[in-house]
């Protein structure tokens, strides 16, 4: 079968391998139909995360079809229709019982990470049981692929951690795709208002187009003073700040833009540590979270898709073959270039 | 009357000043019984305060008798004994129905600050009947002297935002009058450990005395992160690290200390931001909060103490007349090597 | 004055009164603008309240101008337009503090009951600054009449009390002005369905107008219990059940829609006990909430109107002058006929 | 094998049975070392549970060594000493996800139920890895018996669902083995007060010894409602209300006992419906839960009894073989007269 692989810093390529082979009785095999490319593919090859070793199978999102499943497998059988969680989960260690599926004992991040990915014709899925889920029926398939990792990450890191209410206002500092994952989610909630921050026309545009109330074409933390200022008249901040970024500077706006006893989210993935302004925040009730992705909100997604309450046809951008992969991620590393938000790549 | 007052930086002195009269129909003119001080106290005087003026009364905490009050209040009369909360609160404002009484657009930490305080003959109060509460009958009025300030402090900046639970495993760092109010409070949740840090051996030993489940003698982050280690063998940090000194190497020890899909609570007073660990702690599920006291707990303390539920004997250790005041703040000031904690000063 | 009095059982008439004066300085003396007629309004004329005295004005709803405050009101001045609560709220009690205005031990329910009502041409409101609110800017002051009582009941005691959650499958049982209230609010919470249940089929009408996923006309227990099981196919029951009738067979049918792990939110009025089937509900981790509405959701109301996210447009039905009141109250009286959900009473 | 088995309406009796065989990979085999009798095992024996076949092993309590596992058992090996949980949970169901095991899609209540339970020498545990628990190295194994149900029943269905928290007032009606457990945990929380209401004077004395504030000898709503103003003064009722008998009348005093506001959490396995006051506690905001033992909380329970946290040694009154279990069951059967609360029933 054919694979992408990370191939040392800095390269991708597409390699031959052969279809694995069931090895646990709790794993399937699952012939990949659809699959895309997340940002932390883009980090793994400029050699962010050392954990990835040269060879290994990129993707931690897409759609399959069930080939072959293991004796304990007892939701699946051949031939279904399945979204592949983003995060591996055994559902019985402790960590698992609280939802902490990234912290499974087992499990946690692991697909296109330390056990090949999703952009390959086959995977090997661990704990099936836990980690598929049966594709509705009816559903466009090509909208589900954000719901792998972008839609459950907006939800449960931005929105649920953040404490999003009805009548919040709520702040989202970047508006590339989880980033906008993160307004989607936040409107099942009723907010008062949801204000996007970020320096790409186009991505506020998008924003606009997925409910954002207003919009601010701004990249420091003094712009974020001014425009909150502006935004609220006389009120003193926001009550949910959602991180997008996960750099320094976007950092900054957010303590600049939360409100007294209220919350920032951290969603943004951050290679170094930040500057707390404990001393400014302290007195101003302040909380702040910062998670990885659990997948654990996958189920009510897809209940809520099927009532047809989520609309994520603004966040797939483009569409490639398989055999095409290369050049979508070359198209999805030049986003500002390209508009790019997520690829569908489809297996023939 | 007599007033221990903020005479420029580094100086304090006791002056005459008039009794003040009432001037809203809210406030209640109260004699004073008993007073203590504060480490914030310390820190106005070091000139950390900038807010203070010169001449200021100060003192946040206390005990007296209802002299006279306005005709709005609703709750006391002449001759009522009364403890005083160390933050002012309308009730009204929108803040105040949150329970955020520290960002009263009416209040605040006014008392000592903005607005004469506690250490002189009388006071005049504002918002009587949300700011003051009756002395429990029969209740030992000297140890609820801490009921004022620190142990709400330590319950609903420590342990409530923290959200300590039956069996937590709890880190507090830093064994001070404050730090010692959260392990009192963090007992009501029937934690599974309860854990101090501190370099001082005799709040190590006080520690022990109010229910610590250990100790540890250290000072700095890698010390943290092997007596981590030491404690819990293979699992993996603190549910709950409480921060209750306020500088960056104690944060620091907390961020070492803090388990995954755990909380650090700061209670400490910073006077500088901090380095946040983002990189570290975001796959680790941390949620941080850090907030000023509101008070809004003392009923529910009250209520405690007279159910015979608390006990915080060991958290006042030195007694003074009022006239003797600058020697209490000497002995406070030099806690090493005094051993303070809390000083009872009572007024004749 | 002119002003609407209950006159002994079944009797209602229009009288002349003084124009209130004010007697505490917390007080308002309101002008009256529009009121509307509340379902309770008919239990006291029916000799249901025996708490209302003969010669009370009725009514506990409505808009007014401020013709005069008392000296302590901060919040309002004369010529400013206030949406007037149901339930009197005195801020500072123990139970105001924790939200529960409608068991405030100097308020609670007293307008329309204990205190001459909003069905006259002015009223005396106490708290003046907790129990007015602004009209915002612009709002369209004849929707906002539902504001005063059913909105903030069907938010209060229906959706929050039954704790309606993305992806909820949720059940209101009866399509009256309350319970449409409830289901108009439970959509802040991105339900997965939300099916209303009534033997009207022009409520069920407007039920779908105003967002129901489904409607089934039917009115007993064995019906609900089929219809439950059509609606799910194999699955048990709905997450939040509202009742809004208040009467022994609309609470049978609730029983037999609440599924497992689920919720009975009661929001009517009930005149005599009914049959708990804990027996049956015991194994299922059932519970159940009721309670009177508080009305401290009508800022959050208010914010979210502005914000355009309320839409109670079908809510009234009806116009008339304030001369023409027992007209309103007969057209009120006889719904089934006349299609009566709320009625707009404009004073000249 | 020796097991004691239901013989039918009235009657028990010791048969021969053959060891049973793993027939899942899930399963482990366990020998028994102590079980103990539930009142639900007397039910049972009155033919109140219809489900149950005659010839059915009793018992769902009780600690053993495991003697054989299945492929699939991870956690367990021979030898190991293992504490058995009442309800079965495949972890895996939507159910065992909310923590609702007793509804879980393939366990729930089955042994001595639907399957063959705990008392016998040995017994085929479904689910092994999610329903055994490791015993904790030098515990005390007689008092861990309560660990299998009743203590996790008092803290989940009357402690938590009752949302007992610091300072709350607590009412436990029943002070019966379940209750008194329930009296134990409830002082994880620091309640202001326990009160216990029993017609046995015998067991209020237990209720003293595990920390009551308070006990009241009454039966009937009448006493109850008197009770509760002696209790209180002026103050109206407690925050929490528990049941743990089930009878109608042990209802009726809850509702009396109930204050504004607060919740009764329904404990008491109940075979018949109950009067619901609905007109009479709607307006005072109350709340009810009623719900199985889930057990969700052993392992939380384990810890606390390795911190030394958990005192039970008040609940368990007698000792008996095996082979004197027919005479166990006749002593826990005339509770009133031989004062037995649980049984320790060691296998030799």
């Amino acid at each position: 079968m054919k694979a992408l692989v990370y191939d040392g810093v800095g390269k991708i390529k597409v390699v031959d391998k052969d279809v694995p082979k069931i090895q646990e009785q709790t794993q399937a095999l699952v012939k990949m139909v659809r699959t895309t490319i997340c940002g932390t593919d883009l980090h793994i090859i400029k050699g962010d995360v050392p954990t990835v070793d040269r060879g290994r199978t990129l993707g931690h999102e897409g759609i399959g079809i069930i080939e072959e499943v293991g004796n304990e497998v007892k939701n699946f059988k051949k031939g279904d229709r399945v979204l592949i969680a983003c995060i591996t989960s055994c559902a019985t260690c402790s960590f698992c019982k609280r939802s902490l599926y990234d912290a499974c004992k087992k499990g946690g991040w692991r697909l296109g990470h330390l056990h090949d990915g999703t952009q390959a014709e086959y995977i090997l899925m661990p704990f099936a049981d836990s980690c598929l889920y049966p594709v509705p029926k009816g559903a466009d398939e090509r909208s589900l692929l954000v719901y792998s990792d972008i839609l459950p990450t907006g939800l449960e890191v931005g929105v649920l951690r953040g404490h999003v209410k009805p009548g919040s206002t709520v702040a989202i500092v970047g508006a590339g795709p989880v980033g906008l994952a993160a307004g989607i989610c936040a409107q099942f909630y009723a907010p008062k208002s949801l204000v996007f921050f970020d320096k790409d026309e186009y991505r506020l545009e998008v924003a606009k187009k997925i409910g954002a109330t207003a919009t601010y074409k701004i990249s420091n933390a003094k712009e974020a003073r001014e425009a909150s200022k502006e935004h609220h008249g006389d009120i003193d901040g926001f009550d949910v700040v959602i991180e997008a970024v996960g750099v320094p500077q976007t950092w900054d706006m957010c303590q600049e833009l939360v409100g007294i006893g209220s919350h920032i989210a951290n969603v943004g993935v951050h290679g170094t540590g930040v500057n707390l302004a404990i001393d400014r925040l302290w007195p101003r009730s302040t909380s702040i979270s910062m998670a990885l992705v659990s997948s654990h909100t996958i189920p009510l997604l897809l209940e809520l898709n099927k009532a047809g309450k989520i609309n994520t046809n603004e966040l797939i951008t483009h569409d490639f073959k398989f055999s095409e992969i290369e050049k979508a991620y070359d198209t999805f590393g030049r986003a500002a270039e390209t508009k790019a938000l997520k690829m569908n790549i489809e297996f023939d």
